[in-house]
């Protein structure tokens, strides 16, 4: 599919190991994760710019790499980071405004700070359309503190977002050592990507919506990536479990399900999880005005996540839901997208290059997966 | 799902039988296919009513029972037919427009014949929103003539047809005598709705689309019921083989397949098929947009059809869908509903009854198939 | 997937024109229907088996193209026609019994005369584990008779092929010139593979279901391609609308359902019909026993088809039941593949390259649609 | 369905809360979990009975209520709790060996005890047929310290399973009150069976998988419930992140995929996650020979459970899943239902009800999810 829209990747400044964030330098080691981790995330215009051109992606959404302020106990230093971060952040994507936007990053020690500095680039920087939060923020002396913004403290932080229409993407990130050491010491391989991101999250995110955030702010939006952190799936039990005469002080409305959120106020990417027993389960029970497309770059291939979607998943669905997850839904909603230097446009399936029979095909079949005939055609 | 929308729903006149179309007074038998045939086709504002409010269907779309005047090889009497069964389905949906709309039926003996009846439907008359039709017109001496409406001699009827914004429901019908005598005999039980309906119906179906019908008539809407008539889970064979260089006179546009017109020009009812796993596939496959409920009353039981979409159906797939196809996409494809005497109009999941706890069972959880918790409940 | 088998693929000897069968000198031009019909249907040992080589498909099961002896309404011609095919196509598969095997082709004119045929092939001649028949036998002096198996008469023929234990593929052929004439005139490009053959076939089959003929020869097992010819996604509907009571004569079993009999006595083949949505609706429905690759070579691409399977399908399903689809079931069904000249084995899914992370692969990740990480690949 | 096996169905000793394990006493409120759980619990040929009779469950496999022996710090006490209630559940169900078998509780403080206690069930008791392990066992002086079973020095314990063909099952518990404190204070409505419980769990039994204990014992079986606590769904994410080349120290076998070991070492039950569209997505991505049925009583309710499974599945998967889902799984799984005193038999889909039109409703259609004609019938 053409123009697809990507919304979950990561990008990093040279300077986030000295500042408290990640440390690009520290990994420049090919083949563990991509190719070349460290100067990827640093790359915006150069290879990133030409593997979108290859592979249909027209758009991408930036964000700091995580934890970014999260990671950082320490409040001033966790806001200096977010700071300098987001003005990089605004000069990368003013660059090219037709292909980036990005995702402003706020330290959450101070729901007032975080307020402040989010208006700033909504309304004093340019290019951003939306705000990412990597999970808990850690606090402490020692770091093992943590802080959940399903708590009333954070209502004017979701106030503003709400005011800004800012949607605010819940992202995940690593646990404390106190914790680490805990529960993942011996398996420790569990404790990312493979599964304790997705634990830790899930838990924040639900936090949230049963904290009744979405209920107080009604025109607030989340989203969550990796295909919604198990909660799709789950969401029969969650609802089902969630016994109002058992947790009488849940402050979700009580007129309200989890699921109800989905696809109003609650959406998922499928950013790092191309799998389409998982999408098509996603499909029904959260319904794909809930589900964008992503990649989470460059910690993910490109071409792999589009190879997927492009042709796996083009195969398993209609063009014009393949559309929506590619593209429409994030015009929806990211509104800013419309807007400002961006003016990115709803495209129809036929712009996609979805649907319809080729020109130059015309001679030939509809249904090809290996274009010729005879030969067995590897990638190549 | 409350207020759910109806589409493919017959009705017959007294005089039915003796104008040359379906003798109501030869089916009043109960127990073979519904509770008293001959009785429920003539009825519409007492026991049909009464179980559209018992079984949350706000809104019932009527059509002269098949095959109407496409039964009659006479054109004089199939006129005759249509223009009587139209001037008594306008009175009966007037009388209660807010629940009743109306399918004109048409004489397709000749094409303007068909337009002029149709315009006198739309524009004279009341409570129209759509017009029937019950396949091929049977003709010649012995009938067994079949007219196909994919000829070009049919264009001025798709054209009134677009002018007039109606969509165009194909709905089956018998074979001809000849045709059943040649290939159903033996196994005559085959020939009706267990699958000598869809077999026939679904060529014409595509014969309309792949004689570039719906190209020359751009806003021209067709409707099938029974989940697509074979046609969704088959679109894959379909566009693959309809090889333009092999038939290179078929006149569909050269750059587009079958599935591109599903959900903007080709829509599909559940009417008399209600499989969840072939409702899945439908979705997959043309996408939520394509599917509209109907009920297929009274050669379906209307709370069977609406048990299993209330109950079934809401259990496996989301609820925006749920609303989509119960009622919304409805809205999209009829315009006329939305208008004149009617006036329905688009409502939530919330006033649908989907989603979200209900104020009584606030104390109780969610996901209760059985609402006792220790007593197996049948339904009586 | 490696170690595939295929059933439904076709194959010609260079006299089947003179015979009254398909002349595969009459196809013999490029592109139309795949890169060289008429040669590739001659050919066994050659070109067919180095692309089955390239793709992974161990076995073939070969049958004489359609209509074979069922197009010949001339009942001395047709059983030569038979005789002649049969005999060579034993000559042709033990030349390579680990790599082909054989349907006999049989005169459907006399049951009797057809069980002799069928008789001599399992007892007489080597290498055949099943019988095709084309769908209906032409008949009569102008061609236009067809004579149907449900038909009482053909019991000697079902217990023939019960007692030999072979399996019994029903297989699509063209309509007759006169129904040709009367249904499929103006709109031909959809009576041969797009639909007309399922359209044809799945009655046929229906008939021979609802006749009993399962049930009087409960060890009969009936094969179908083109993923069920419509009937599974149908099969609510059509055990719906099987009502006994309007239909008391159905000699069917009045304590089964149709859909009771897939996966015991009849099988689906995905041939010709490589769609994702389609086979997962068939899993739900008739169930993964129930489904079979096949390509429906030369009338499809090897590669096309393997690709499809391999790539797309092993990504949709689990890695057992892509072996039992690709593989297992086919030794369930045919269990002359498993002895004689054949002696084909049940593989697990590591020998048939399923799952597992393969040795020079574990430096990678798995999911990777394409190896490369950053460059995206082509097929060529 | 009739003749359904269950699996994870919980049962308590009076003595429970003295000897540090549940309290039933302290639930014996209505209307918060279940009608009264601290007795149901207790009973087990009562209520329990008949409400298995009335709602088609032949057989239970009753286990000590979570967290049993895991929740108890002190070995002493923990192993206490296990020995009273093996002997204890011994006799209950061998009063009633037809309908009941039990799965053995163990310390597992001391893996060479928890061996010896494992023997003694399997060798010196009857009515044992698999062993269940609540989650982490409890230990330290505070509670807070968490043993987990993917350390090497419970090789032993997993040798016995092995060895006495004894399948495990992981069930989740409650978290340790220190991270209770840290991580779910706030959001403990969010720490049970709604999310946190599949939290925990899911590290456990990859942890388990992944640290090659399926590899060493590669007749072990592992079983989860709640539809595989949000595995299945996110398999290819766990899959493609176990990067071999970042965790060299993994020490599954690096020819194997964590997808690789479900429906041969891995099972996965429904207990208490009665969703169609999870268990559609279980089923394409692990098989339906890794899904067993289950209700999680009397946390759940048995009818709830059984409509869903009898009515709702059943109208989305064809008969011969549904009967290895309900019921022959379980007998492949836990081999010892076949023997001894239960003797437990495999069973076809008409012994189980399903498939086939009924006797007393041969003249009625298939397909009726209401059956009255013309009234909706409701739950009583």
């Amino acid at each position: 599919m053409l123009n697809k829209i990507a919304l979950e990747e990561a990008w990093n400044i040279p300077e986030g190991g000295s500042l408290g964030g990640f440390d690009s330098a520290k990994f420049s080691s090919k083949g563990v994760i991509g190719d070349d981790l460290g100067a990827n995330l640093l790359d915006v215009h150069g290879t990133r710019l030409q593997q979108m051109d290859e592979n249909g992606v027209e758009f991408m959404v930036l964000s700091l790499v995580s934890a970014g302020p999260q990671g950082i106990s320490d409040p001033t230093a966790a806001e200096n980071l977010a700071r300098i971060a987001n003005s990089k952040l605004c000069g990368e994507v003013m660059k090219n405004p037709k292909r980036f936007a990005g995702l402003a990053s706020v330290s959450m020690h101070n729901p007032d700070q975080a307020s402040s500095e989010l208006k700033r680039c909504f309304n004093e920087l340019e290019g951003f359309i939306g705000v990412i939060l990597n999970d808990f923020q850690s606090s402490g002396p020692d770091g093992n503190t943590m802080l959940f913004y399903d708590d009333a403290s954070y209502d004017p932080f979701w106030a503003t977002a709400e005011q800004l229409n800012c949607p605010v993407y819940i992202h995940p990130r690593s646990s404390t050592p106190e914790i680490a050491e805990k529960m993942w010491k011996g398996r420790s391989h569990l404790n990312f990507s493979a599964l304790g991101y997705a634990n830790r999250v899930n838990m924040h995110l639900l936090g949230i919506i049963t904290a009744g955030v979405l209920d107080r702010f009604p025109r607030l939006k989340l989203v969550v990536g990796h295909m919604g952190e198990h909660i799709p799936y789950d969401l029969y039990r969650i609802d089902h479990k969630l016994n109002r005469a058992r947790f009488p002080n849940m402050r979700m409305r009580k007129d309200r399900l989890v699921r109800d959120y989905f696809g109003s106020q609650v959406f998922v990417t499928t950013s790092g999880h191309f799998s389409t027993p998982a999408l098509l389960c996603a499909m029904q029970e959260i319904g794909v005005e809930a589900c964008m497309f992503s990649i989470d770059y460059p910690f993910e291939s490109i071409p792999n996540a589009c190879v997927w979607f492009d042709e796996h998943v083009r195969d398993s669905i209609n063009g014009r839901d393949l559309v929506r997850i590619g593209r429409g839904n994030a015009l929806r909603v990211y509104e800013r997208l419309r807007e400002g230097p961006h003016r990115i446009k709803e495209l129809g399936t036929a712009e996609c290059g979805v649907g319809g029979l080729k020109a130059e095909e015309q001679e030939v079949e509809f249904g090809l997966y290996n274009k010729s005939w005879s030969r067995r055609e590897v990638r190549r």
